[in-house]
């Protein structure tokens, strides 16, 4: 990233980063103000918070939402992280990732609310996927989205803030432009708006930084980032169309932000959360089905533990 | 490409060529029904040629146009080749390009129109581009544009046939999209009506088919295809798009077809070659402006070259 000799282009510093995509070198506090301001752009032009507000960090311990979780103290607002344990790969990186949660936590002098996801479903990711013979990764993503959809509200929070970051938000954007999800496209936005008593807010403000960006960052603040990846990743699509965009992000610095900025420029209009026709039978949760996908889950998932202790106790 | 052991989808016999795309292994000659069919169902579908019909083919000397003039002939089209030499790179790249299509002419025992560029322009591609200060590529493929176009009218077809494949028109579609170059997405399309004495038909008859499955094709045929890479092509963007698809169909097979032939089929309708307000002062051709974009490259350069004749007589 660095190259000797390297001049700060803000400060004329020696620099430790250099950013093709912005023709820039930083040096670590410019890097900083740097990336500060760019969230500030994103919270600002997107109307994502107001000065000073409450607002919950999903963090997983990775560098991306610790990032977003430091910034968002920085910038003054409330921010409270969430952080949901999954136990994945026998303990090994969850353990890791929750120990960076707490961690962050008390550098920031911030709370930290803590979960474990058995503790929220009654069962395990690995049982819920089985018993549904559904993916993974898609069974976990579910799972993810509807706890901190709900823990968000039930803290008393409207606003839910990700760590999702400029080459997610390309490589979701090819993805469904590629595969023409046009539903998708429509509704890609980096602030989803709240419904009274149904869904917090969610928003993006980490979506004008481009990962290698928010590593630097991480490097310069030394944050207390948890190394690994997530054992259980796989199957998902998702890393494929980022790694094409990276791949033209190295051939054509730039072409990420303009890709992805652009296409949120030309948006005429920003969408809104679909109007949900009813709400969960189970557990009260905005759903077009007569029970949302997570009660069906852990329904089945329950369902079939029970078919198989009943099939135990007929054997013997 | 191929495995020990693997069998022919279609037949059973060994099979020399395997495409995950189609989850296919074929055998030389089933490889041969198969390109042959996709060709026949890329003509039928987007009305390209009536049976027997006379056609241009554009050779360069490599795989995708001479499969393409090889093909046209086997369904029965009266295929002539017209090859534009370039002479680029010492010589040695075009006249390697020029030697394969007079092979494949012999073998076809079909006419080949053969043409320097430099005899219609006057200029070579490097003086042009140089007079103009304008990228080598963007003056070498307008000013191919244009002469494929004029010549294929002058020799009395209404029909040019190019090479140009799956890839190549999944790449472009993917720099379009990126780029948001509307306009571009409006016209892409694997036909182009002509108008009566402005523009030619240009038809893409390869466009269902990879680069990857040509090739097998080329190999099995023992078709006499130039080797080597055009010298001057650097700068070009199209190539890195070209290189995420084949990215993305590498990791999930058969992502490519689906995106570029979806496209089309969400096509509402095809586009039409656009009115074109004027004739070019100069050779008549359509065009926006006063004179055509080749005849101010050719005007250019010509002014310039009496400028410099000019300075060093005065010099003298």
């Amino acid at each position: 990233m660095s190259e000797p000799g390297m001049k700060c282009s803000r400060c004329t510093a020696p620099a430790r980063f250099r950013f093709p995509a912005h023709n820039a070198r930083f040096c670590d506090d410019c890097l900083e103000v740097f990336v500060l301001r760019q969230v500030e752009r994103a919270i600002a032009k997107f109307k994502m918070l107001t000065p000073g507000q409450k607002v919950l960090v999903a963090v997983s311990g990775g560098k991306d939402s610790l990032a977003c979780w430091q910034i968002l103290k920085e910038l003054g607002y409330q921010a409270e992280g969430l952080h949901v344990s999954l136990e994945l790969g026998a303990g090994q990186f969850s353990d890791a990732s929750l120990a960076s949660c707490q961690e962050m936590a008390q550098r920031l002098e911030a709370p930290l609310h803590l979960l474990r996801m058995e503790d929220l479903t009654g069962h395990s990711v690995e049982d819920i996927s089985r018993a549904n013979q559904r993916n993974f990764c898609s069974v976990c993503g579910t799972l993810k989205r509807y706890y901190l959809n709900k823990l968000c509200l039930d803290l008393g929070f409207d606003t839910l803030a990700t760590g999702h970051h400029l080459d997610d938000e390309a490589g979701r954007l090819l993805g469904n432009m590629i595969r023409r999800h046009q539903r998708h496209l429509d509704n890609q936005w980096p602030v989803l708006e709240g419904t009274p008593g149904g869904f917090a807010k969610k928003i993006k403000p980490m979506c004008r930084l481009a990962g290698r960006e928010i590593k630097a960052y991480a490097k310069a603040r030394d944050l207390p980032v948890a190394q690994g990846h997530c054992p259980r990743s796989k199957g998902a699509t998702l890393p494929y169309y980022q790694e094409a965009v990276l791949l033209l992000e190295e051939r054509m610095p730039g072409t990420t932000r303009d890709f992805y900025l652009g296409f949120l420029e030309d948006k005429v209009k920003p969408p809104v959360q679909p109007d949900v026709a009813s709400s969960c039978s189970v557990c009260g949760a905005p759903t077009y089905a007569e029970a949302c996908t997570t009660c069906r889950f852990l329904e089945k998932t329950a369902r079939r533990k029970q078919e198989r202790t009943g099939a135990a106790q007929a054997q013997s």
